[in-house]
């Protein structure tokens, strides 16, 4: 039997194997092995703080999911994230009659291979209940098997004396809310409390643009999460876009870290081609990927030349904020020019980046010097 | 918690969903959701067969894989093979102590999502043992758990009392023959005995092409399986290749008809650009795949043009079989044009396809014709 | 020098060359240099006809274009195309002052490169006007440079009266029509009097839906064409989509045999993921790429599952004609279940094919049977 | 008609459309343009140069080449490039029939699209002859139709008196030296009179490595040219690997700033996954490139972890110096793990990349320090 389970193993050189025998016995074909490594994902630090790659919702076989712990640190890994929470439900789990274990299991399998990969793993349960209060993921917890409780409440206020980080999962999930997304008196309440510590504006493939408000209105984290439960690969293109993730700044690389970060709210969403989030962070986040200036020499038919160059994985779409400046977009890791006709150049345009949000209606404002420095 | 185990629930409609809502509630964001359908595998029928594509060699959780049943028939369904076995093993199996089930569970939760996706699902267990006489792939057996016993042997004739068809795995693994790929009595005797029906001529990314002339010598189906424990996206570059398969050429599309078509070993081995087997099956094959004709006209520089279109997905390498001619690849779906300078063009060229084996040191030979018909 | 200008002689052999050298001397790079082969479009034949893969619009050197005349018949070589026009402007050149030749150069330099390739050449000129009349593409002529004068309908008697077949290029083209797409008197007076004999419906990256309802209206051929000017894989993201082009039904594949269908307005444009022509025409395309059939069995769920097959390169987004049956896309190549939960099953359903249109306002209607066969 | 012949007129701006109209009239699709923008190619400056990247050979129609000259300039920005020479042949040109112009054509017609789109224009010709002497390319020429003379030497003299660099090309190519790549006396020669300033050891899909230690033995600029004549795009698999290119290490980012560097003999070749120059430029862009780092903590089975992280678009294969250490590769912006098992690990490995070349048998010798600093 070939030990595919304890990962690691298998992996003593994270490299391809270049050395092909060439034989009647045994003829190796490395072109049928993808060679695993770990992409980068490029987006920069802020001034003050790293920037976390974090997905903080997914689920293994151990509740609905369809794989093995260690799975989800391996796509963690590949995808060049820096942390992850497994989050199995407490509650009932359909596959239950073939999978023992209890609630503490996935997070204790996939120990090691987080430990291997050099993944950060914080340990989390789902708290899965009707509307009102919906789903709850439970983080930095000691043990689940103690949340695993028949009242919500109770289940919350267990997860959080362990020290737990509450967030409100999908609160626009159509399941639950299929007209409306709004808020119950209990999240209010556990809101006030600071049980609910903060709520998912993106979950899977929706996102919920009133709980971006909430979050910026009571100080609460934002999350974008993948609540995974395929196969990562399967269920996300991921040849186009990175999965959904939340990105966490932090003062250091650490479990530590990232809790003093959420703490604190320093946390933006991403997902697809959109970041959604408080706006100091996405003005740092813009002010460190793009960058801009005016070519010395006019073209060759008398305009201005601007060269607006995004050096990280996000994508812009400009947008003016008057009319009289031109719309574009500039993609991941690349550069566009911007002809201006106008004889008198203004010293700015002002821009909005309609795809980044720091409210529900509003986008991050960005400016564009006209003047060469 | 949303169902996703049991996978049909979720795929009401196999499509893509179109209308994204729009509003402060919940935007759907479809772009960051994979369209799951199933690719066609272009390979054509033989003249009087339908060529089924499948892989009869994967594990699940059940043993030592890392995905759910279910998984192995999505995966299948999704890269477009029409039949699968699960083969978990009977023996040890690391994950025991979290799973619970019995050697038939990966077949029994597999079964529903077979039929959901209709995928042929044979039942099949792997017998896996030290070497000799090593690991067994035992099909179309009636009940796993009465093959989990001690002796080899003894598993083995159970598995064939029951009808199994036996297939000898990995023969060349260099776990178990480090330098060799021998025969050692027992499955000799085996073999003789008819209880070794089929051997693998390829698994995983290896290829035994010694045990290519074993098959054709002792008539034995040849097999080309996965062996997939991972995640088979993670494991194979499927925009590259197809998984590894065993082509097998039935009289009917149906768990019979697969039977009775390895019974009379009409089966080959597809993997990378190779494909391996019985001569009159690859002649079949090559013959339904590519066409050959002279072009009407000479070239401007008087030459002879010859186009050579390959309508299937297989790759050819076409090396002449004497130095007059020019050697050329044929990728899939494609068509390239051969020019010739010769003033005499010959009646015929004779070349070999370099990349399809018949044994283990002979390519399949074939003819292209140069006159005009 | 290296002679790249007369193309074949670089392609003895259209295949890669295997042998690398392995020397101080000089080593060949063979993964350096893209594989240049010919890549089949897979579109059906009609009952009658063979489905030719023509692009009858584009531009090189000898006007506004940026690349020689053989470099448009080896990209229609290598996208799978069977004839092409190069049909250069007639009247003023930016270029002239550094480049010679006469309005019949490009087609006599492309001549060989068709012939080396064979791909069909189409005689043709682009005879270039103010709105109105516009721009016209004359097919099927004999000598552009005597087109090449100054009353635009003096140009188009001198094409029609050698033979040429006339099509109306982009009517609703924003820098003539920039807010309308109407019919001037002349265009009525040249379609009734037979010199106009057909319209693009589409050009570029544009359609004009109510050039769509012209054609049928007034029994005029349909066109998509590319207008390319450009390298057309640095214009189109040919990794996505097939080059825009014009699908015409012959009875053979010969210049006679397009001319032919074409004065029998056999032909539809595909652009994008849209088909547009005539029903009868798009319904026989619609029956020769997609077959249904329900299955066996009923899924786990009870439910019918109807299986999909979508056999050549369109793309088909399903609509229910009344809202009681799901919405679905079939991509190229590929195969969806669709599952139906009621109990009792219609005899059929009826859809529209939303991105295949009949008329500006119309789309195509197909049936799917839901009782077994 | 459309002028595409002058690039920057259709580019006000380079982004994509948004706005697509939607009426019968007229309907945009964008998705059918591509998006053109430029992309960064991720290589690092040095501590005290910044790597520009080059390419100083290439064709246009203004001698064997298939394209207009502003294609050169729009290629070369959307690929990443800092600079580029259009060397068009002062000899023989097989389209002159139909092509108007002089030696200083491409060179002024591609001047305009070189200023719009802030690419640095070296002005340059190629000389064309037998050999010996062969090929070279005079590049920071003044006028190259005074290069146009019979002599070879003369020639050679012409441009050196303009103030020119020139370099041999392709000296290994075998329509030249079939079995040889030798120096011939007038080579010596010119070399050491120093009119010969640098030699290309890769040109179009090869490698002459004997070139590189002609190279570092007489102090002569290294160069890694693409000589493209076809569209580069149609050549290269420009997916898989940037263009063969020339990098060069700049004090200041101009035209001077070129020289001063050629002149300095700051400059290695780039092609396929292959890096070739002088150990100390090598040594450089390898320590900007990668970072090592020991994990914290052994991983699960008690084993050392080291990460190897590459931050650029190179390619790194490590190969042990001693057997001792695993073989492994790192692939462009990635990261691998590497897993010791040795209980006493040592202070560090030596490791050869093996496709870094900086003698033709020798690769760029490098240090993974195996301790936590």
């Amino acid at each position: 039997m070939k030990n595919y389970l304890i990962i690691p193993a298998v992996l003593i050189i994270s490299g391809l194997n270049l050395t092909a025998q060439n034989s009647v016995n045994n003829i190796a074909l490395p072109e049928l092995q993808k060679n695993h490594s770990r992409t980068i994902i490029n987006v920069p630090d802020l001034e003050d703080y790293f920037t976390m790659k974090c997905d903080l919702h997914m689920h293994t076989i151990f509740s609905d999911g369809v794989v093995w712990p260690t799975i989800r640190v391996r796509e963690a890994w590949e995808e060049g994230l820096d942390a992850i929470a497994i989050t199995d439900h407490t509650e009932n789990n359909p596959s239950k009659q073939d999978v023992g274990g209890d609630d503490n299991s996935s997070y204790n399998i996939a120990f090691d291979a987080a430990k291997d990969y050099n993944i950060l793993l914080i340990k989390g349960t789902e708290i899965t209940r009707e509307m009102p209060p919906g789903h709850f993921n439970a983080l930095f917890i000691k043990d689940a098997n103690r949340i695993d409780v028949t009242e919500a409440v109770d289940a919350l206020m267990e997860a959080h004396n362990q020290g737990g980080f509450i967030i409100w999962n999908h609160p626009g999930w159509k399941a639950q809310q299929p007209d409306t997304c709004i808020r119950f008196d209990i999240h209010n309440k556990l809101i006030s409390e600071r049980v609910i510590n903060g709520i998912e504006v993106f979950n899977e493939a929706e996102w919920y643009p009133i709980a971006l408000n909430w979050c910026i209105e009571d100080n609460l984290a934002v999350f974008g999460n993948s609540d995974i439960h395929d196969v990562n690969g399967h269920y996300y293109p991921l040849s186009i876009f990175h999965r959904p993730m939340t990105l966490i700044f932090t003062k250091e690389k650490s479990l530590d870290g990232i809790r003093e970060a959420l703490d604190d709210r320093r946390s933006v969403a991403w997902f697809s081609k959109y970041l959604t989030g408080p706006e100091p962070l996405l003005s740092g986040l813009y002010n460190k990927s793009v960058s801009v200036r005016v070519l010395n020499e006019k073209d060759s038919m008398g305009r201005s030349v601007i060269e607006v160059k995004n050096n990280s994985d996000f994508h812009f779409e400009f947008e003016p904020v008057s009319g009289k400046a031109p719309e574009f977009i500039v993609r991941p890791n690349s550069v566009v020019l911007i002809r201006i006709n106008d004889t008198t150049l203004p010293d700015e345009f002002q821009y909005h980046i309609k795809n980044w949000f720091t409210d529900m209606n509003k986008n991050l404002k960005v400016v564009i010097k006209c003047k060469k420095s």
